[in-house]
């Protein structure tokens, strides 16, 4: 199966919404919530994409000819490269009647452990769905990040208990999902969370805590305060919040701050091992892909998932190869090119 | 009744000009005027909507979990979100035989009150408009700001004496409106004045003054010199001038240089509480609406009105809560993204 | 007449190239020549055009409401406003068989006295088109200005000797014309003249001498040390070279280093009163318009002449009215807007 | 035959990708590799291309009338202009079945020559191709680059003893074709060279040698370090990694830093003798075209090579008198407007 093939399998089989475009950059889809695309008039899933586009790769093509590896390790756990399948919920209100959250996330946790990645699960007011996600990642050896919504403490004390019985090498909060038009005035309740609601989260898990929905440098210096291991520089894809900046373009003055204290992973528009390696130059740990993975285990289930991460591996490694590097450590800043 | 059909009912209802537009945002209309166009080739409309969309919010999403105020006091009236209707005339003109003046704003000004919000009303050579206008004000309360043209003295001064009568609780003038080409030639004649005519009216008037059609430092400076108790950063919808800057470009400056002697308002391709938002982090207190309003009006009448108010209240209420700040008084420049 | 009907009459009555476009910003013509287009791929035009739609003027609404001066005075000689028509030549060429360049001057020469303004008249290499249009500007009291191209001396020396007997105001050289794709090779040659040349033709021809196609600083100081009394800011529409900057992007820098030593005109995209005041703002001392005169008088002979100039008078009085400045002299670099 | 005429001749002929564009801008080939088009989303081609728009020249008009000389010589081999045609492999698989590799280069080398300039030729995994191209250049007096892929050193020397006995005036290796997607996993491998990998191959061919694939400053110090005679600024036409600098944007500061010390010649989206004048006065010293002459070869053989070099000379030589120079010496950085 190529992956032009899974393209063609997604289309028509993800709903009334998402068209499974050649490039997903929120052209098509703009608006549309329910459906894959960003809130309002739809400027954020747009910036995101184009702003990895803007930025250039130096070649350095005098080097010496050897493999390139791309494997990266995570709070003990090693994958092949560099990236991460996002969590992602309410898939039949976004993608239609072909899975529901659980066999979603049943298929994306394994396929991501086969393909030498890992998935991030997404949560649901249906208890169920973390139940699954949770048996899912168990029965993957914890391969696999529960990303739990910001629900009020005592739901998130259940979730959390869940979770951490799946041994799972870190466990995520979007933060940011307060903002997500079809969780307001659900049960439970939903909410941003201050520095010290997080720091008595965080000790209470006790497992590797990252913090999604992180856009400025005072937000990154709040999740270290509140003891968070890492963050995910990420507006939602723009579904939390219309008229937002690029996480491309935020990126660089938050792994500045925070360089050497925690984690930084960054999502939003990355579609490419190129956009990859960019994302790394400018200081990201490593990426979260969402919609690219949502068409692939639509396009092709487990099989799907593993033409993306190949064609992600070899467009990384191509690119690290013409850029002179060999290893993810030998990527800086001076790989992006300034005007 | 929903946005969507406020739009959907207001096609085909706007005259032969006005499309009503999913997006209004000067491209389909350009230079129509008649119509709701802007003057020359239209450029004045088009980037006062693009420079909006170029801002951008920066998200703090790591704060408490509590209720966003949306609440605004202008000289002693509190409304529900600092958002107002824009005066608006010659509705047969520009926008079909649907309503006429006095049609327009009687409905406007009620439904305005009603939404928890205020209306400027428009002017027009036959006096009745100005009378129906102080009529609505009246019966709403003084819950309305009329607004004069630059008429000669002595018309103004007769308008200014029919409009206190209503208890209005501002009074407002659109300088610029000499520059609107079907005022020219008209009777009573209007035009520029200085700022020695303008401190004779206002100190005549003895109620809040505010000089709506404001584009630079110098301009506000003017009127702060007139008297004037605010000023409505405008280029009136690009209807007066082609090949001006955008209202949001001109902005900051002027705020930063009037900066707690007198109230700014801007208006100019705002159309949701994104954009409200983004135009208070620039210092501006409120927000005036033109097309949005006309378009609720001939879509929903009344209730059209109270359906774009409560959108672009939900709208602001959100992105406060994404920024983290739950009043209008946290509102600062900081929020917006600085490359 | 109206505008509107001028460019609906041209419409099919330029040949085959040109289309009369509602918007002639060199888009649909490109690269058109023979043809209405510019040299290459035709992006000289499109940017000159671009360019002048970037500035923006900044309002002064609150000043005295009185009349607007739009008078010249060029060398003695006063027009209605600080506008001309431009010198263009090989009409059957360009724009079919409507007109030969004989008749096409003639028309221009006495429709631009008679609307105020003056005309530039085009060269060609039939001797028979230069003493038309002498015929023409004497018998419309000088008022044109005949535009010499740079031929041998020797052929400079004999139409310079016809041209001074009609007495115009002054006369022209279009330097730059050495680079016309269709001027390549024919007899007699034309081609670039040295300073000395050119100050040899000046002190021969006794009569204020303007230089037409300077693009740079270094360009306005040889053209003022070979004792020209003018320079056309100009790259012939983009017709003698592709890949040119605007004129209006050059513009500044030359008047600012010849301010007072000699006039300045300005000609390329320049299609709007608007445009003209841009052009004073920036230093200019007048406009020449090339392609919108062409138009005018293939759409409506004199009468469309005077029906362009009427609508370029009024488009400069409304905007220095709505910019607080009410005679030429008073325009000044402040009235662009600086981001 | 015109150079309409030749792009007409060659659509059709040229397989099932390429469609002869009437400009070749990469738009509408994108990323069809095999194919003319370039590498992921195809974003080099694109911007190489537009980066040569982007940049203005600067006009001098009053200068001495005469005659321009665009010859230059390279190595002791002079040439009419300093233009060069792209080495090109793989014919049938890009461009379907009417030239293969040794077709193609016999009719380039000697066309070239004929046209007055010469050819680079390309490199395949089958032997004869180069043993082809060296015949072809032997057979044309030395006039001709032959140039071969990174192969492991053993093919690299056999090819070297090859390709000197057809004395060719220099000899060049494209370093970045590691990075060509349809290279990978052939026989004989080809990959990255080191410094000292290539000073040997250097030194054991004893010919001046031309180091293409370059993209920054420190590249172009590893070429010289490594005893190149020259390099090409080169991105492959965008083939070997999506995401990099147009060659204009990375050239100004390379030719600065070894300027004196090495030829810098330039390719990428260099299209007209515009394109050419403004290389030269960003310091390359002469420019190398790919896609036009495989155009021209397509559509009118040596007819083909001898038009599309003509028109390049002649847009070269309009644009240097406009420019106010006359040998290729004087061009120089001020000729390109700086905003």
């Amino acid at each position: 199966m190529t992956y032009q093939e899974v393209l063609e399998q997604a289309r028509g089989a993800m709903g009334p919404y998402c068209k499974a475009c050649p490039v997903c950059n929120g052209l098509a889809c703009r608006n549309t919530v329910p459906g894959p695309g960003a809130k309002g008039i739809g400027t954020g899933f747009i910036r995101n994409y184009q702003k990895w586009q803007e930025l250039c790769v130096n070649m350095d093509t005098i080097c010496e000819n050897k493999p390139v590896d791309t494997s990266f390790t995570l709070f003990g756990r090693t994958v092949d490269l560099p990236v991460f399948a996002a969590p992602v919920g309410a898939m039949t209100l976004h993608y239609g009647d072909k899975y529901n959250d659980l066999a979603y996330n049943d298929i994306l946790v394994a396929a991501c452990a086969e393909a030498g990645i890992a998935a991030f699960t997404g949560d649901g007011t249906d208890p169920a769905v973390m139940e699954g996600a949770a048996a899912a990642i168990a029965k993957n050896g914890g391969c696999g990040v529960p990303t739990v919504k910001p629900w009020n403490l005592e739901t998130i004390r259940q979730k959390m208990d869940l979770v951490k019985a799946a041994d799972p090498f870190a466990i995520a909060m979007d933060i940011d999902a307060a903002g997500l038009p079809f969780l307001k005035g659900l049960n439970p309740p939903a909410g941003s969370k201050t520095v010290s609601e997080l720091r008595e989260i965080i000790e209470y898990v006790k497992v590797p805590f990252i913090i999604k929905g992180i856009m400025t440098v005072k937000g990154a210096q709040k999740a270290l305060e509140a003891g968070a291991a890492g963050i995910v520089v990420s507006n939602h894809g723009g579904r939390v919040q219309d008229g937002v900046p690029a996480t491309a373009s935020v990126l660089p003055a938050i792994t500045q701050a925070v360089k050497g204290q925690m984690v930084v992973l960054v999502d939003g528009g990355i579609r490419t091992g190129v956009d990859v390696c960019k994302a790394l130059a400018l200081g990201a740990d490593a990426c979260i892909l969402a919609r690219p993975y949502v068409t692939a285990v639509y396009g092709g289930q487990a099989e799907g998932v593993k033409v993306l991460t190949d064609k992600l591996k070899g467009e990384l490694q191509d690119t690290m190869a013409m850029c002179g590097v060999h290893s993810l450590s030998e990527i800086s800043g001076d790989m992006i090119f300034r005007g």
